[in-house]
């Protein structure tokens, strides 16, 4: 069987890369960080989900962002709330975190590398990606060419291949095909700013293209809501 | 006066790369790493190297590598001694830690984008490098690419530079150009494997290699060895 790494936040979007990641035959190797969130229930649900999509082994790394970062995620910020579609589609929000996923694809490289994967899985979407740079199909593209580069097998002549399966999907279509796949939204988080026992906001940009994806694709999203 | 972020190992090439940015007329913002070291003497040596070269900020990230790495550098493997020139330049050595410059130069991008710079000294050796694949031009070439796709000031037009002035440079030449710029050899540390109380070895890679190099630039290497 294949091995691949597989970038698993907790979230709707990488819950479900984990589910096509499986569903395509790869033992999967589920990476996610501790980059100083706000919280915890991100990890949590990335635990649980792992183990429901029968993930080969899943490690949590702990890097330190906030050394670097501006971004209502890890720093003081507020978490911008109740934002239009217009505005989310406006610029780079506050909740952007300087080169995180070029940071998460080089902790996804150096391990792929250590288990001789040449595949390493990850959710980026450039439909509702509420404008973060990183999660553009250019990006995607021009990190394959650099894995090839960086690496041992790389220089030996295999060929990495960052599969980012979401890509040009809707969040109506992505929870789609989780379904079909088996994937349960109920152990998944996305809020950028829950309650303290873990209620999702309802409000943040995440909460909200969460929402707007389960009503496009006619279904009620199973986790509760702070309101 | 322009930023720019150095990463800075306190050995002797990421010391000459700090004086080239220097004299370049950049404000320095230096980066090293804990990343499981064998040792703490290359991470005193940086604090010394940042101090006298006069760098504006030095920051030490701290990241765990060793949840991957296999290799000589991080976990329990033997660092190879006293290898002929030969040995070195045939293929990659087990202190090769996978992806690290990929994930050194993602952190270095991540902090020049929290400080407006576009601008990251890295220094890397295609010359002596060891084998390193992530020590190559083509390397550094893709991972220019890459910054300016990963980033808010990319997609707004910005365009990164990586600088990595010692590429073609011979280790003698290397010394020679840094004691030009005021560099004190005695500063800095290169040593894989050191004694207890920081004495380099003298005959790993890396002290080879060094010791080479001074002797084909006629000169003395200022720093104590155990043998």
């Amino acid at each position: 069987m294949k091995r691949a790494v597989v970038l698993l936040s907790g979230g709707l979007d990488s819950s479900t890369t984990l589910a096509i990641c499986r569903a395509d035959a790869f033992e999967a190797y589920a990476l996610s960080f501790r980059y100083g969130q706000r919280h915890d229930h991100e990890l949590v649900a990335a635990r649980k989900i792992a183990h429901s999509l029968g993930a080969k082994e899943h490690r949590i790394a702990r890097i330190d962002l906030r050394v670097f970062a501006r971004s209502a995620l890890t720093a003081g910020l507020e978490v911008p709330k109740m934002r239009s579609a217009a505005e989310m589609a406006s610029g780079i929000p506050t909740t952007y975190v300087p080169a995180r996923n070029t940071i998460f694809l080089s902790y996804a490289l150096a391990w792929a590398e250590v288990l001789g994967a040449t595949d390493i899985f990850i959710g980026a979407n450039a439909i509702d990606y509420s404008g973060y740079p990183d999660c553009r199909p250019e990006f995607i593209r021009a990190f394959e060419q650099l894995a090839n580069l960086a690496t041992r097998v790389g220089v030996e002549g295999a060929r990495f291949k960052i599969h980012a399966p979401l890509l040009a999907l809707s969040k109506a279509a992505i929870i789609q095909r989780g379904l079909s796949l088996g994937v349960n939204y109920a152990l998944t988080h996305s809020c950028y700013d829950p309650s303290p026992d873990g209620l999702a906001c309802g409000a943040c940009d995440a909460c909200q293209i969460r929402l707007k994806g389960f009503r496009e694709a006619g279904l009620i999203d199973p986790i509760p809501y702070a309101r």
